[in-house]
């Protein structure tokens, strides 16, 4: 099947200036950057200041990152891929048309698939936390799965103002999937939009809640600790999960949040003690921001994360084909 | 028939401070305002720069301008309404969810033709130029309308990429509504948004077309004479009709636009020649504007509209029930 | 005695959107927020930046926090009140006129009594520091009240520049109240507003002093071990006690500030240990702030402890009005 | 008598850079920049978006422009002042306290007193529009003046919410001192911040009225020839007499203002035409501005009426003492 | 000989997003972008401020007006290059070095020879008023060219601190080459950079100096009259010759410019009247901008004099050789 | 020798107030500030947003602390100079000219030498981290130096596209001078601007390299014990090695950096544990800060760094010329 993407412009940057994929047909990559900026809103109101310029402000300040690759990180004590050989290429962005929430929720869903299939792991660039659900149901028939939120708020309401699929509801969403069968929500704070019976159908399900402040009081590895073990695990990235200090480009800033040590050492942690088979970085609202930090943060998250998992030996079973894209994908 | 509206809320100023209308059941007024703050994008990149804060940002900037209404003004050379009593009421939003797009435009339709029912005087408050046409459906079975449209583009395209509603396909739509007769487009230059095929079509069809740049060197009332005579207008002030210097929230500025006295004297022509039916005020786009300017700039001109149309006798027709109105829907 | 007040505007936002008193002799509620924006200036070069606008701007940002007031809070481990029926109001601000500073003050004073003798719990929105002498002077007859301020200066200065009743000297002010029996000072650092005298006037007087470094490595807890025992409390939330990180909208930036947690779980240890009878935010700068992201924060930190307050059964001794106060305050 | 006055601190930058004067026993120079920022509020509300920060703002833009002074310029077509020595001092700002609204009108009128004791043309940089009486009382005992205001008000109010010396009752307040004998007021338009009664004592009194559509249509020529005979001309300039595409500063931007071209013409044509014993830049307000460009046109047009003035041969009579001065006030 | 470029990143866009040149030795098109962002400084302060921006910011600009190329356009009358087949593509910028002044503008001049040498017509985007002679020395040899400058300011100075080739100096540079047998500079008002002497000097040489009030009263046919005879003309676009209405990003805004219809029929009367072999657009200052208003005004004047040149058969000689350059450049 | 310096312009504040020094031969001070704003760029793109604004953006926001110098200050336990007689002057800037990057350096070195035969203490405000070598080579002949240096990078590069000092090779070219024996770096983390070689070069060296997260584990105390012993310390401090939670006016924001009171402590540990006998603030990028916080954060660090070297005797040596000077270098 021929699955429509929208390649980066010509005139935008990809992320890390890595090559743009402009056909899946060509993907032989080992990591696969992909937007879904256009996701189901609330209400109207919501869709007035939206995520939708993430991909492309995420896109954008990974650029400042992007001559640093071989550099010596002190972060990750290395180079991003530590010598090895990785290849990542941008997919673009998921194609979407105004207003079609559900065959676009639909086509974000065959995408992911679409690189999964390649054998590359995908990233995804939110979009709002919408974006999660269609992402996850990629990965059907996958054996288990445990979702790794980092974010404010609960997000396990059944339906908002009618709407099954918005940003609001997206982890009881998620939970409905067969594959999911388990999940840890790190972070949680103020409001958790949500209503007690919300809470209580997440810890029935069996959700590990861990409040912002149980991070700062216990520290990172007590979270580690808690994880639930899974044949693989999926991370989501909530931007609202991190502090407003260093992430102000959100929809509504929750104080007390994660620092980047926190958020850091958490990616890394789950980077190391299984297999990652996906990643999303959500709810960014870059006309929120303050000179584009959050979406720096992003990227630099994105890439610790990557880092650890070049480290764990993540990309190594798979025979990479960096030169044979370069030629085939164009610059 | 109820028709549901989404009336302007208690923390949110009304336009001008005008009473607020909460169901349109009970309006009985001169003069009513309403915002369609939502139509259908032309793509998921136009949507991202939207025009859907205008109406209440024109709603803010009026609130400088609301205690003058008693005030002697020099550009109506006395006070707005010159010692009439012209009761004038803001009924809030065309109600609207997230993608339906057809619905919204009926919707919008059938909230003007409530208001038109009831006597008043429909003032729109846009939302982008596509919220023209729903508008004027609302006018079926008027036996003969002209439009007067000032802006940059023509606006006269069939489709762009599948969409027919779209803010560019504005004015075909609105020629093809039969009792629309005439039509005249005041400010147009630069990209006219139209391919050579639709500047035809418009010519065809009989609409007057005047480049911005006659209007500086020709003067106001040469192109007065040259508006159709028509049973009633509907006047159409797209805010890129005006100079990007005075009027830079628009979505393309276009340089060598109509200046304040040229709009104002023009839409003070029209008002004092024949009898006015509706009036609306498209195009901004709040973020891209400069210190509020295009919405005050709005606001003002609306104003001076309405204080030409009370001198030429338009509200005295009506019984006015100004003392009642103020009783049933509240301060 | 009938005393003036200034309602919140209909096109301005209340706090939370509770509904609006306009006359006080109608005020029946648990909660009463009452805004004190104008005060003695330093002097003339002060008067440029003010907290003027920080009452209106910590109103418009508690709206985006209005709809979750029955949501599950994790930072209250509960909805805000905790199933309790606690109603509030916003009596709007202080009548005041230019330059009568004395005369304001008075009537700041009068106006919290009036607020007082309803039997409300008064929330005062300042306005600058200067506007807390004002408000504790409405607790004469008060057998023995301690007051907790957090901020970054202490503010003992008997004078600046002839000026005895500004910023600088407020809880000098406060201190000479006869009821004011005792004091804890959180959060103090750089620049102390005093001179060495004014720091010993202040332990003589037996104010317990914290600097903010102290906060940071012995916790809160140890904080409130050392807050006096007293009959009742006033709170007094300076904003500059905040870190500019998450503060930035204050008149001086006093670096190394109190976190989030840090100050909620102080307002929280408070109203769990005794009685609060008044609750101060204030020298919120909304020109200096960042993404309003100050006076969301201040609007956060009432919420945190009012929800404490209710949990505590601060408000289960009044017996409740809410359903009258709805019909006679309007919406 | 000793007339206090606060100088230009060593930090800020003076009017194009002259010599800062600190007593005015001191003063001997041609021209005297005197700031009047602080004047009496018509409400609280109007107190916080103030003009006190123009003089500073006005001085700081005029630096941009100061290494111009022997240059040769289009505008005047030579050096500024055409090669005559004319000296220059900034005396600063008339001295202020909190609150104290006739006691610093008082001061202002003493001070602009004893500078024209010395011989200097005060240049006053308010302040709004309210500073004007105050400057006109120091004409005292003049035979006849003519005050040439441009403005988009009338300022004709004789009082506002009890206030007799703010903003919108400057003109009146001026017609009623013996030695105003005439006036002119170009650039009306919009709200004129008066009522029908205004404008006819305006007129009665004799006011010559000029709408800026006028100023458009019949050129600055024939406003020029409308300008009453007089002994001697005060100029007062207010920055919303300018249109808002060059002056967007002020507090309501009035559209369809003078040009650069239209106001500069205007003003070489009254310093052509009779002796110019005073000029005023009123009614900026810096925090509305965008980039400083209203407080550089103020300074601009400062310079083009000097410029004038010299070749008028204003500043020919006075025996000009500039290297003594050098030595007196400093650098 | 190889002249080394800087190609426009693939993460930036290209200027109207046409292709890019990634080596002169390929370069076969009829009109070809280049960018001189860097020049000489007149003094370190002066560099802190820079143009070196504005190349980029006009490009980004330009991607707004990208969409409307085959539209019908109406100050054009037709679609932008009326039909006929114009292959346009973009050099990037030239290469520089920081601090080798001399180096830097040595090869800013061979670029544009090299650019030449192919035929096609140079477009040059700067880069600061200093970037005017390099590009002029490359038209060495020419028999006689006529530079129709448009600016607020003269610059006719010999040297401003030492240096030469800086911005102030360039208009008598370009004086100083053989084949520049005349001038006209047209919008000169306020300072002329320059004194006395300069002024003397440029009559002398025969520069035609035309005011921008003339142009105001008089129009710009009688300007268009005054423009000398000569063999070939390049046309330099200095945006301080713009009113700052519409332009404000420049160094000093220079208040009474010229209007977008002034500028624009000034070109077009240009490039309908003789054969124009070189257009440049200078000295705006992104960082003073206001909503890139400026740079997308620059943007749209070249489009403007390019569509005039396409109409006035400039492009009709040569053989184009478009379809064989969109392989060997790429994208 | 005659060394030229550039002094703080009258219309520009100097650093808190302090007097200016307009020729070094007059300077007789115990502390001397002194900007050196020009470097070598490491390319011309960088060039674009320099830290050369920030002397002067130091400067100004210090001013908000000049009022405190005789307050009490809470993290300091008393006055800033704990009642001793310190005389401060601020020396300007470093004379520089436009691309001469070597002799600019120089002169900044003679510079400060000059300085230091004065005996005054230099404090150095850069410009970016290019800043520190000129100034280490004012110290030829010193027996032993420890540089302390905090920053998120490793500056150890050799040269970047050529260049040899610029901002990224600074700390290798400080190894390099003999009197620099050891050198401890504290807060790295993210890219650390080097390669692998480049750290195994500092190690090789005995710089002690210490992670931003290890100083958050271990704290300031651990740290301080890792100072190597010398004979006397220059401290470096970078604005990135600060969190952009409270400094995000940097080139890069690099997340996770020191907190207040950890680069507080640290200098104070510094100070207290040795003789200093530099200190130099560099990196900060004003153009990309946040309501001028970081420059605010960089004068009041300066200011808790001298308030502990006169705590710990360091300024009681030199006999005090205070009185005379203020004679000699006037206001």
């Amino acid at each position: 099947m021929h699955v429509m993407i929208r390649p980066v412009a010509m005139g935008r940057p990809s992320f890390l200036g890595v090559p743009r994929c402009t056909t899946l047909e060509l993907l032989d990559a080992d990591v696969a950057i992909l937007g879904i900026p256009f996701t189901t809103p609330d209400d109207l109101g919501q869709s007035r200041s939206p995520s939708s310029d993430a991909p492309d402000a995420v896109r954008g300040q990974s650029e400042r990152l992007a001559g640093f690759l071989t550099h010596y990180d002190f972060d990750l004590g290395g180079s991003l891929f530590d010598g090895r050989k990785v290849s990542m290429v941008d997919c673009g962005d998921v194609w979407g048309e105004p207003g079609k929430f559900d065959d676009n929720n639909r086509l974000a869903t065959v995408t992911v698939q679409a690189i999964r299939e390649t054998g590359a792991l995908p990233i995804v660039l939110g979009g709002d936390q919408a974006a999660l659900p269609p992402a996850l149901r990629a990965y059907t028939g996958h054996p288990s799965l445990c979702v790794v939120h980092i974010g404010a708020g609960l997000r396990w309401c059944d339906e908002v103002g009618g709407v099954h699929e918005g940003p609001r509801t997206a982890m009881r969403r998620a939970s409905e999937l067969p594959w999911v069968t388990s999940m840890i929500q790190v972070g949680l704070r103020g409001d958790g939009q949500a209503r007690q019976q919300d809470v209580d159908d997440a810890v029935a399900f069996g959700s590990v809640l861990v409040r912002a402040e149980e991070v700062h009081q216990h520290g990172v590895d007590a979270v580690l600790r808690r994880v639930p073990r899974a044949e693989a695990y999926c991370i989501s990235l909530d931007a609202d999960g991190l502090d407003p200090a260093i992430a102000p480009g959100v929809a509504l800033p929750a104080f007390g949040g994660l620092s980047y040590y926190e958020a850091s050492n958490l990616l890394k942690g789950v980077a190391a003690s299984g297999p990652v088979v996906g990643l999303a970085l959500l709810g960014i609202v870059p006309s929120h921001d303050v000179n584009n930090l959050t979406s720096l943060l992003g990227a630099r998250l994105i890439l610790n994360a990557l880092g650890e998992l070049a480290r764990a030996g993540r990309f190594d079973a798979r025979v990479s084909a960096q030169s044979t894209v370069a030629n085939l994908v164009g610059i």
